[in-house]
């Protein structure tokens, strides 16, 4: 369905919004030599023209739909004209009227413009081959090569994105060339190369450590994961272990530590970055959508490199709960930062408008620095690749939709499954063999960590299935069905103690889903900030969401004259809250679809009636 | 003994990183013609040449040091040669190489400067009278009338600030043009005529909303503020009580909804911002020291304009707990960011060096927007002016500092009063008066909003006095002595249950000042993330700090696998922290000191045994 919508209206409206601001046009003013005249958009804006060709070219390659092409085409035919004789291609840098090429490597995204064009060529050659972009491509990464190499300019880019697009394209290719490009360019970062910006430090850019050395994710979210996504291609397409131990083990640190319910990255706004250990403020939690992206671009190459489920499940949980939670219903608007507590009720905004990040609470058509439209539009178009595996003649199944899949398997043949569910709203997943070789063929299907007394029913009867993966090897016949039933009854999921943010409160999930409380479910008197979730009653299941018993609470009445002052109250023991708290039953909606009703206050962290400071039960 | 090492070591340490950067030299590029080379430093940089001659003229009328006179007088005679002869005077604009006048009003800071080389007129004025610093602001003053009137352009400054000076100016000169002009500009803001910096909207400066409207404080928090200070001279001057309402009506919802414990303001890193109304997470607590500087001011002119002792108690808690923390004991290192929890030790920093904001829990000794030593300095040259008042015959101490006070009357002859007292450290405050006219005089001592079971004695025995004002009235014989007994025992401090970053947790202040408990001081194998205090035993006072009895807990146990995603866990009831916690007797020592002993990890407030989230207690 978020496929549906992406295809239908997400494309065309980024095209739009990008012609009408003249970020298009920008390529064309380099091919015409217009390019004295001051040039519209941020130095990064040819960045988002090239995600929504990637977007296009996925999405041709998955519906083929003779628009996307014919659209894709174009556009490559304009950014071509625009590439100069040596392969160099960017409408900011290095043509009359503008800063020479590479002068402003910290904030002048050059390199990482690159790394979507790449990034683009590579979606096309993956399903229509070698075509005009992936020869534009070639020749742009054949220039960073030489401009760049061991022997070259010993730069890099403020913003990681090339080492990601000459990996993936130096694999698609078989040009280790490419992939050793983005090799030295990893190596060489974590040395303080890079000037520091005004106010931020070389952590923004992950410049202070070398990888190899870092324990963890740090500064900028997206540009440490882009970074990371790069590392893992190439560490396992040189073999390299060393390197690939290197991003597991900052993943798990990070997840352990700085990565929010949903799956969410990046606790700061201020440099929209990750924040220390245990720093996870739901107010103010940054979750960029693009880091969310990102993410999942990290966690499906660690999956690919080490098999471990762990990476499926955050893969799962980030899909979603920050992924899914950015467009709004029809693919028209989005969140830019996800944060898991909204204090007030968004004003509107005008959708006709450019938006600055949309922090409020409220989906935007488009944003000044825009990079989370065109992000999600080539994440949805390229969504089914994140579902299976294959390996020899082991399929997995890593995440549950409806639909066929067929998987080509490398002893020949092909494994043709339908998939039917409702999930993530319902537990049942019922596996069809459509069509299957004459031979043993070992199928695995990932039990999420949730799913507790999970099971699954196949010719050999019902058993239970423990988190992890779930395995069924033979020869199986056309028809022959799988049930698997995750259960996704609410449950109750507590933070460590250590994050301060949200001491004294409880989440509740559901499934893969995470959920939250919006005002616009309170009972009109109620207001948001006062509300307490009962635990001793636990939640249950309702529609795709829950109901939880909850009571509203009265904040202490202000205390003697002098016995404090407010909002702080000296005595001995805590303020009791006032009143008999009211008590009712509260819906909880899937957090991926909050302010789709309506601008409204949100919480997913609810304070505990026992727990709460002051909880009067 | 602030005073002191400011007067010793800050001014200096001021003017010589201003050398050093070029900043003070600019001035004599403008003089000498020499503005076609890069100008080094912010655009606002030539406002900490002001701020730091605002605080000589102050410093030298405390003192009569000579030094502070002559360095004054160099300064002067450097900007009065830079001066053009319209009387505009600014280093970064207007000259031959530079952006015309008033091109960038959102961002250039022209006006803001001139308001900071007006205040320090004032100080001048108010000190030794008109001289040639005067007559620089005037002229400055003259050209912002004759440009900004109500005839002329209809801008206005990014940064508020020109209204405070053309106010204080107007009031010292008599002069009501200024005053009238500072009027106008107040107006003028809060319909949207300035362009949204990227990313920001118009809030940031206070241009959202006509000051007559607003609510709350909100946006660039030294912004608001400084706007409230000149917006509450304005409205005193003219005798304009809806305006004065507005002010008061903003400061009291701020204070009780987005002010912090220790008298920060400021919850935002990203816009140096007010956050929303209970958004006050302690770790990001921006609470810039410039912010707590602004903060006072506004409270001094709301006391003097009302004469409401809630003035001045806000006063006295953001004087010691944020203007005081942020210098260094010697006055040469300083906080730029306040922020009430600090979660790692921060790494040390090279004195030598220019810094970005300092946020990481280490003084430093200039920074790279380095508003805040000089406007520390300033502030400290002053501060015995915050001290008492005078209107008529009655004389009202409101801080209490060791030192003799000479108080002029309205009815003639002067009151001296010589104060003996270690407050804050101790709660005694002995008043012997010195010198006093011999008719009858009324002399009023404040009783912060703390002071429960306060006392004071006199000739006509020991009285209790609650908080608010204790007052005597007589004819007072020289020699004669009142002896004021504030109750400083630590006591335990609740925040409202609207803050929900603090939720669980409790303060301990004692006096005015807020204590803070400091790695440094914990058994060896403790970790501050896992302390608990028992709030079962309260805390007992130790020096001029207290002792606490805390606990150490374990975090819980990793769950058995899949029970949740680390770090939540999901289980009907919450996780018990693991473990026999272990007891011991913390220190807590002020918070103005934190970090002065080395590097360490801090909090205010202290998770609580028995409410905070798997309390083992």
């Amino acid at each position: 369905r978020m496929q549906r919508s992406n295809a239908r209206n997400t494309l065309r409206h980024c095209l739009d919004w990008m012609d009408r601001l003249g970020w298009t046009a920008n390529f064309d003013r380099v091919s015409q030599g217009a390019t004295e005249a001051p040039r519209p958009g941020w130095p990064f804006s040819d960045s988002e023209i090239y995600k929504l060709m990637e977007a296009l070219a996925w999405e041709y390659g998955r519906s083929g739909e003779a628009w996307a092409n014919a659209v894709l085409e174009s556009l490559v035919d304009r950014i071509a004209a625009a590439q100069d004789g040596d392969g160099y291609l960017n409408t900011c840098f290095g043509h009359a009227g503008q800063h020479p090429r590479y002068t402003d490597l910290e904030s002048g995204h050059e390199l990482y413009c690159t790394g979507h064009l790449l990034q683009a060529a590579v979606a096309r050659a993956r399903t229509v081959g070698h075509d005009k972009l992936v020869e534009v491509a070639r020749r742009a990464a054949d220039h960073v090569c030489r401009e760049f190499g061991p022997t070259g300019r010993a730069g890099l880019c403020g913003h990681p994105q090339i080492e990601l697009g000459l990996a993936e394209l130096g694999r698609v290719l078989e040009e280790p060339r490419y992939t050793e490009q983005a090799r030295v360019f990893i190596e060489r970062r974590g040395h303080g190369t890079l000037r520091p910006i005004a106010l931020l430090d070389a952590s923004y850019f992950q410049d202070d450590v070398p990888i190899r050395e870092a324990a963890v994710w740090r500064g900028h979210a997206v540009r440490a994961l882009y970074l990371a996504a790069g590392t893992a291609d190439v560490a396992a397409d040189t073999g390299d272990v060393g390197l690939l131990d290197a991003v597991q083990r900052q993943w798990a640190r990070t997840v352990e530590r700085r990565t929010y319910l949903t799956g969410g990255m990046g606790s700061r706004h201020q440099d929209e970055g990750f924040g220390e250990d245990w720093e996870l403020p739901p107010d103010r939690a940054y979750c960029e959508t693009c880091a969310g992206i990102a993410s999942v671009m990290v966690s499906w190459r660690l999956y690919l490199a080490t098999g471990e489920v762990r990476y499926a499940d955050l893969m799962e949980r980030t899909l979603y709960n920050v992924v899914a939670a950015s467009p709004d219903a029809d693919g028209r608007a989005f969140f830019y930062a996800n944060p898991l507590h909204q204090r007030t009720a968004a004003a509107d905004i005008r959708p006709d408008r450019v938006n600055p990040r949309a922090e409020g609470g409220v989906r935007a058509p488009w944003f000044d620095v825009s990079c989370c439209p065109t992000n999600l539009a080539r994440t949805l178009a390229a969504w089914q690749g994140y579902v299976a595996s294959v390996e020899g003649d082991t399929v997995t199944l890593l995440q549950y939709a409806a639909g066929e899949l067929r998987l080509a398997l490398d002893g020949g043949g092909a494994l043709v499954l339908r998939i039917t569910t409702e999930y993530p709203h319902d537990g049942a997943v019922r596996i069809e063999v459509v069509e299957a070789p004459d031979r043993e063929v070992h199928l695995r299907l990932r039990v999420p960590h949730w799913a507790h007394g999970a099971t699954l029913a196949d010719r050999g009867g019902e058993r239970g299935v423990a988190p992890g993966w779930a395995q069924a090897r033979g020869t199986f016949a056309p028809g022959s069905v799988l049930d698997l039933r995750l259960p996704v009854e609410p449950r109750l999921s507590w933070p460590d103690p250590r994050i301060d943010a949200v001491r004294g409160c409880v989440a509740v999930e559901r499934g893969p889903l995470v959920l939250c409380a919006e005002s616009i479910d309170l009972p009109e008197s109620w207001s948001l900030e006062d509300v307490r979730l009962d635990t001793a009653r636990p939640p249950r299941a309702d529609g795709d969401g829950a109901v939880a018993r909850m009571t509203s609470v009265r904040p202490p009445p202000p205390g003697p004259d002098g016995s404090g002052y407010p909002p702080y109250r000296s005595s001995a023991t805590p303020p009791r809250e006032a009143g008999a708290p009211a008590r009712r039953e509260v819906p909880l909606v899937p957090y991926y679809r909050w302010a789709r009703r309506g601008s409204s206050a949100m919480r997913v962290f609810l304070p505990t009636a026992q727990h709460g400071s002051g909880g009067d039960d």
